[in-house]
Protein backbone atom coordinates (compact mmCIF):
# COMPACT_ATOMS: atom_id res chain seq x y z
CA UNK A 1 0.00 0.00 0.00
CA UNK A 2 1.30 3.54 -0.74
CA UNK A 3 3.10 5.54 2.04
CA UNK A 4 1.33 8.70 3.49
CA UNK A 5 2.05 11.88 2.17
CA UNK A 6 3.50 15.08 4.26
CA UNK A 7 2.22 17.98 2.47
CA UNK A 8 5.47 20.35 4.04
CA UNK A 9 8.14 17.89 3.87
CA UNK A 10 7.01 17.38 0.36
CA UNK A 11 7.12 20.93 -0.57
CA UNK A 12 10.69 20.87 1.05
CA UNK A 13 12.29 18.72 -1.78
CA UNK A 14 12.33 21.32 -4.61
CA UNK A 15 12.49 25.43 -5.05
CA UNK A 16 11.55 25.91 -8.78
CA UNK A 17 8.57 27.52 -8.71
CA UNK A 18 5.70 26.89 -11.61
CA UNK A 19 6.34 23.20 -12.16
CA UNK A 20 3.36 21.14 -10.15
CA UNK A 21 4.75 17.56 -8.81
CA UNK A 22 2.18 14.74 -8.52
CA UNK A 23 2.17 13.69 -4.88
CA UNK A 24 -0.62 11.07 -4.83
CA UNK A 25 -3.23 9.84 -7.24
CA UNK A 26 -6.85 9.17 -6.56
CA UNK A 27 -8.92 7.63 -9.39
CA UNK A 28 -7.63 9.69 -12.49
CA UNK A 29 -6.58 12.61 -10.31
CA UNK A 30 -3.84 13.25 -9.18
CA UNK A 31 -3.04 15.53 -5.92
CA UNK A 32 -0.23 17.93 -6.66
CA UNK A 33 1.90 20.45 -5.20
CA UNK A 34 3.24 23.45 -6.35
CA UNK A 35 5.16 26.94 -5.71
CA UNK A 36 3.99 29.88 -7.40
CA UNK A 37 6.15 33.72 -7.31
CA UNK A 38 4.59 36.28 -9.19
CA UNK A 39 2.33 36.35 -12.45
CA UNK A 40 1.61 33.52 -14.48
CA UNK A 41 -0.09 33.33 -17.70
CA UNK A 42 -4.02 33.76 -18.39
CA UNK A 43 -5.56 30.31 -19.62
CA UNK A 44 -8.54 28.10 -19.21
CA UNK A 45 -8.71 24.32 -18.85
CA UNK A 46 -11.58 24.03 -21.33
CA UNK A 47 -12.36 20.01 -19.95
CA UNK A 48 -12.13 20.67 -15.81
CA UNK A 49 -12.82 22.20 -12.43
CA UNK A 50 -9.18 23.18 -10.66
CA UNK A 51 -9.06 23.24 -7.56
CA UNK A 52 -6.80 25.45 -6.07
CA UNK A 53 -5.92 24.64 -1.62
CA UNK A 54 -3.06 27.38 -0.21
CA UNK A 55 -0.43 25.64 2.44
CA UNK A 56 1.43 28.62 2.89
CA UNK A 57 1.51 32.32 2.15
CA UNK A 58 -1.30 34.40 -0.11
CA UNK A 59 -2.53 33.35 -3.37
CA UNK A 60 -4.55 35.91 -5.67
CA UNK A 61 -6.47 33.80 -9.03
CA UNK A 62 -7.81 36.55 -11.12
CA UNK A 63 -10.86 35.57 -13.24
CA UNK A 64 -12.15 36.10 -16.19
CA UNK A 65 -15.45 35.30 -18.25
CA UNK A 66 -16.05 37.35 -21.12
CA UNK A 67 -15.82 41.10 -19.64
CA UNK A 68 -16.59 39.86 -16.01
CA UNK A 69 -12.95 40.63 -14.21
CA UNK A 70 -12.84 39.77 -10.46
CA UNK A 71 -10.35 37.94 -8.47
CA UNK A 72 -10.33 35.60 -5.10
CA UNK A 73 -7.55 35.61 -2.22
CA UNK A 74 -6.89 32.76 -0.34
CA UNK A 75 -5.00 31.97 2.84
CA UNK A 76 -3.43 28.90 4.32
CA UNK A 77 -5.88 26.26 4.34
CA UNK A 78 -8.48 28.25 2.09
CA UNK A 79 -9.45 26.54 -1.14
CA UNK A 80 -11.09 27.66 -4.50
CA UNK A 81 -12.04 25.45 -7.17
CA UNK A 82 -11.67 27.42 -10.57
CA UNK A 83 -14.89 26.06 -12.88
CA UNK A 84 -14.20 24.83 -16.25
CA UNK A 85 -13.98 26.95 -19.11
CA UNK A 86 -13.31 30.07 -17.01
CA UNK A 87 -10.05 31.88 -17.60
CA UNK A 88 -7.98 32.72 -14.58
CA UNK A 89 -4.31 33.66 -13.97
CA UNK A 90 -2.95 33.03 -10.77
CA UNK A 91 -0.59 35.82 -8.85
CA UNK A 92 1.99 34.84 -6.08
CA UNK A 93 3.13 38.06 -3.98
CA UNK A 94 6.21 36.37 -2.18
CA UNK A 95 6.50 32.55 -2.29
CA UNK A 96 3.02 30.52 -1.85
CA UNK A 97 2.89 27.05 -1.67
CA UNK A 98 -0.66 25.16 -3.36
CA UNK A 99 -1.94 21.73 -3.35
CA UNK A 100 -4.17 21.25 -6.67
CA UNK A 101 -6.50 18.46 -7.23
CA UNK A 102 -7.23 17.97 -11.02
CA UNK A 103 -7.62 15.16 -13.30
CA UNK A 104 -4.05 13.90 -13.67
CA UNK A 105 -3.62 14.74 -17.44
CA UNK A 106 -4.60 18.67 -16.76
CA UNK A 107 -2.04 20.90 -18.26
CA UNK A 108 -1.01 23.87 -16.16
CA UNK A 109 -1.26 26.10 -19.00
CA UNK A 110 -4.23 24.57 -20.01
CA UNK A 111 -5.43 26.13 -23.83
CA UNK A 112 -2.49 28.64 -23.08
CA UNK A 113 0.01 26.43 -23.73
CA UNK A 114 3.57 28.10 -23.64
CA UNK A 115 7.20 28.09 -22.26
CA UNK A 116 5.55 27.35 -18.45
CA UNK A 117 4.07 24.58 -19.42
CA UNK A 118 5.20 21.54 -17.33
CA UNK A 119 5.63 18.03 -17.23
CA UNK A 120 4.75 17.18 -13.35
CA UNK A 121 7.53 15.37 -12.14
CA UNK A 122 6.30 12.38 -9.67
CA UNK A 123 6.86 12.78 -6.36
CA UNK A 124 4.55 10.42 -4.62
CA UNK A 125 5.52 8.76 -1.33
CA UNK A 126 6.90 5.39 -1.58
CA UNK B 1 -18.72 32.55 -9.85
CA UNK B 2 -18.58 30.72 -6.65
CA UNK B 3 -17.03 31.46 -2.94
CA UNK B 4 -13.71 30.59 -1.06
CA UNK B 5 -13.62 28.03 1.39
CA UNK B 6 -12.24 28.45 4.43
CA UNK B 7 -11.50 25.13 5.83
CA UNK B 8 -11.64 26.00 9.58
CA UNK B 9 -14.50 28.29 9.31
CA UNK B 10 -16.68 25.37 7.89
CA UNK B 11 -15.95 22.73 10.12
CA UNK B 12 -16.77 25.79 12.77
CA UNK B 13 -19.83 25.46 11.83
CA UNK B 14 -20.96 22.04 12.86
CA UNK B 15 -19.91 19.91 15.65
CA UNK B 16 -21.30 16.39 15.24
CA UNK B 17 -19.14 12.99 14.41
CA UNK B 18 -18.99 11.37 11.37
CA UNK B 19 -21.51 13.43 9.25
CA UNK B 20 -19.56 14.65 6.05
CA UNK B 21 -20.09 17.91 4.72
CA UNK B 22 -19.80 19.39 1.05
CA UNK B 23 -18.35 22.35 0.92
CA UNK B 24 -17.19 22.32 -2.99
CA UNK B 25 -17.56 20.21 -5.91
CA UNK B 26 -14.98 19.59 -8.54
CA UNK B 27 -16.61 17.76 -11.57
CA UNK B 28 -18.27 14.85 -10.09
CA UNK B 29 -16.16 15.01 -6.88
CA UNK B 30 -17.05 16.82 -3.70
CA UNK B 31 -14.74 18.08 -1.42
CA UNK B 32 -15.87 17.09 2.12
CA UNK B 33 -15.04 18.35 5.64
CA UNK B 34 -15.92 15.26 8.64
CA UNK B 35 -15.76 15.54 12.17
CA UNK B 36 -14.09 12.22 13.54
CA UNK B 37 -14.23 10.74 17.07
CA UNK B 38 -13.93 7.05 18.17
CA UNK B 39 -13.68 4.42 15.83
CA UNK B 40 -16.03 4.04 12.42
CA UNK B 41 -17.25 0.69 10.65
CA UNK B 42 -15.18 -1.17 9.00
CA UNK B 43 -15.81 -0.90 5.06
CA UNK B 44 -14.43 -0.72 1.92
CA UNK B 45 -15.56 0.93 -1.50
CA UNK B 46 -15.79 -1.08 -4.23
CA UNK B 47 -15.82 1.65 -7.17
CA UNK B 48 -13.05 4.54 -5.89
CA UNK B 49 -10.13 5.42 -4.32
CA UNK B 50 -10.81 7.57 -1.31
CA UNK B 51 -8.85 10.88 -0.29
CA UNK B 52 -8.14 11.71 3.64
CA UNK B 53 -6.45 15.33 4.63
CA UNK B 54 -6.27 15.95 7.66
CA UNK B 55 -6.86 19.21 9.52
CA UNK B 56 -6.56 18.80 13.28
CA UNK B 57 -5.88 16.16 15.32
CA UNK B 58 -4.18 12.34 14.63
CA UNK B 59 -6.07 10.15 12.97
CA UNK B 60 -5.41 6.12 12.22
CA UNK B 61 -7.21 4.32 9.37
CA UNK B 62 -6.60 1.03 10.06
CA UNK B 63 -6.63 -1.31 6.78
CA UNK B 64 -7.16 -4.71 5.96
CA UNK B 65 -6.63 -6.69 2.15
CA UNK B 66 -7.43 -10.20 2.86
CA UNK B 67 -5.15 -11.55 5.56
CA UNK B 68 -2.58 -8.36 5.27
CA UNK B 69 -3.83 -6.01 8.08
CA UNK B 70 -1.80 -2.18 8.35
CA UNK B 71 -2.40 0.85 9.38
CA UNK B 72 -1.36 4.52 8.65
CA UNK B 73 -1.27 7.53 11.08
CA UNK B 74 -1.91 11.10 9.99
CA UNK B 75 -1.57 14.09 11.61
CA UNK B 76 -2.54 17.77 9.99
CA UNK B 77 -1.14 18.29 6.57
CA UNK B 78 -0.73 14.61 6.05
CA UNK B 79 -2.70 12.58 3.84
CA UNK B 80 -3.64 9.05 2.63
CA UNK B 81 -5.43 7.73 -0.17
CA UNK B 82 -7.34 4.57 0.57
CA UNK B 83 -7.15 2.21 -2.66
CA UNK B 84 -10.46 1.41 -4.40
CA UNK B 85 -11.56 -2.08 -2.64
CA UNK B 86 -9.11 -2.15 0.19
CA UNK B 87 -11.26 -2.17 3.42
CA UNK B 88 -10.55 0.35 6.15
CA UNK B 89 -11.98 1.71 9.36
CA UNK B 90 -10.50 5.48 10.64
CA UNK B 91 -10.23 5.56 14.29
CA UNK B 92 -10.06 8.57 16.52
CA UNK B 93 -8.36 9.15 19.52
CA UNK B 94 -10.26 12.35 20.54
CA UNK B 95 -11.36 15.14 18.41
CA UNK B 96 -10.10 14.68 14.93
CA UNK B 97 -10.76 17.10 11.94
CA UNK B 98 -10.14 15.51 8.55
CA UNK B 99 -10.90 16.86 4.59
CA UNK B 100 -12.30 14.20 2.09
CA UNK B 101 -11.96 14.00 -1.81
CA UNK B 102 -13.77 11.22 -3.53
CA UNK B 103 -16.61 10.87 -5.88
CA UNK B 104 -19.60 13.35 -4.90
CA UNK B 105 -22.47 10.18 -5.02
CA UNK B 106 -19.43 8.03 -2.60
CA UNK B 107 -21.36 7.09 1.16
CA UNK B 108 -19.48 7.50 4.06
CA UNK B 109 -20.50 3.59 5.14
CA UNK B 110 -19.52 1.99 1.72
CA UNK B 111 -20.26 -1.77 1.59
CA UNK B 112 -20.81 -2.06 5.54
CA UNK B 113 -23.86 0.73 5.22
CA UNK B 114 -25.75 0.84 8.73
CA UNK B 115 -26.88 3.01 11.31
CA UNK B 116 -23.41 4.99 10.55
CA UNK B 117 -24.54 5.95 6.75
CA UNK B 118 -25.25 9.48 6.66
CA UNK B 119 -26.39 11.74 3.75
CA UNK B 120 -23.85 14.43 3.09
CA UNK B 121 -25.46 17.87 4.01
CA UNK B 122 -24.39 20.80 2.01
CA UNK B 123 -22.08 23.89 3.23
CA UNK B 124 -20.47 24.87 -0.16
CA UNK B 125 -19.65 28.88 0.71
CA UNK B 126 -22.19 31.26 -1.24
Amino acid sequence: MPGVVDLHERLSLFSEHWSPKVVARLNDYAVKVVKLKGEFVWHSHPETDELFLVVEGTLVIQLRDGTLEQHVTLGPGQLYVVPKGVEHRPVAEGDVSVVLVEPEDTVNTGDASGPLTAVPEDLTAS
